[in-house]
């Protein structure tokens, strides 16, 4: 189990007020998409089992798998981006008393600028999976449950741009132009797939539950 | 401590996925109205006995005490949720054998579903609160962790949103059409103020920071 998995809500919540840098806004975020997923399985298990959407058992059992491993690597990415960001910090501490100590330093800290923009990056890639997970689920999930998939759907997408933020506050303190173009690139092509398996998700949840929400 | 502060995180994400309809969305969305509060207290933390701010270290202060007064009542209202929604589980079971058992069922399930409808607003409500808290913050927080301020922003919104949608559904089986309208206009009002402080933190961050996030 991880670190952050064995944290009362208390304690996580405590740490994430404090006056330190991890957990921060990276955690929180992959935190909240972890609860997403967590929703999604909640759907599944309620339909799983039932008569009613026996056609549905066999494809249901691997939108669950999926909604679990989703959660699982959610739930981690709160302690890799805690460690990522520690990475970071641990460089502004590095010795600049010579010019090798100093460029040394500013190798290891562009080296850990570019880790602590990759993982919240994985963070969001995560997110969009959950939101595009939504949409099957909203369709053919128990529909006395399915408000539940439109909840998960609305906190995906708030932990999904969460995490952009996290990427794009590290991208500005990158000096490679080459890395931060191709992750610029990538960055604005998961935020048009999130907003289109977003609206299809919805989409899926009003036409099953015959309200708007 | 409420009990949902007591759970691990573990615990309570296993909860969530579980076959069981508490903790659901509605609680979901309180924990992740609380962790953006709870980023909002990190913000002020950082910039209390900063030199660099002592400007604002008095009206900090305030920001401080208002932002952990909400994480505790966005955490408290995990458990009130889970409460409400078994209130209304609770009259499902009641019997209809006889007339007046249907009756006295429909009349307990009417003032269930009010309640359940009552506490996810209270939810958004504070949320709401979140995002208005942001906009200072954003503007008059440490620099160096405002863009943490703009991950409340979105967790606040997502969390806000979650919120209404079981405001929604409790809606539409709730037969006093009268309690139904002057509810939805509340939301509707709610919705309205949220898009505008929504939008007044992300400017403020933008400024800060000088980078769109």
């Amino acid at each position: 189990m991880t670190k952050t998995a064995q944290m009362t809500i208390q304690a996580f919540l405590d740490a994430l007020a404090a006056r330190q840098s991890t957990p921060g806004g990276g955690g929180a975020a992959a935190l909240a998409g972890a609860q997403a997923a967590a929703l999604l399985s909640m759907v599944a298990n309620f339909t799983l089992g039932n008569k009613k959407y026996a056609a549905v058992e066999a494809e249901m059992q691997g939108y669950l798998a999926r909604s679990e491993a989703l959660r699982q690597e959610l739930l981690e990415l709160v302690d890799r981006d805690a460690a990522a960001f520690d990475a970071v910090s641990a460089c502004y501490a590095m010795p600049r008393g010579t010019e090798a100590e100093k460029a040394a330093r500013t190798a290891a800290l562009q080296e850990a600028l570019q880790g602590a923009a990759r993982v919240p990056l994985h963070t969001a890639e995560q997110c969009l999976a959950v939101l595009q997970l939504a949409e099957p689920l909203g369709s053919k999930g128990n529909a006395n449950v399915v408000s539940d998939v439109a909840t998960a759907v609305y906190l995906a997408v708030g932990a999904l741009h969460s995490a952009i933020v996290n990427v794009n506050i590290n991208l500005k303190f990158i000096r490679d132009q080459a890395f931060v173009e191709q992750f610029a690139a990538r960055r604005d092509a998961l935020l048009a797939e999130a907003a289109q398996a977003e609206a299809a998700a919805k989409a899926a949840c009003r036409q099953t539950l015959g309200v708007d929400l």
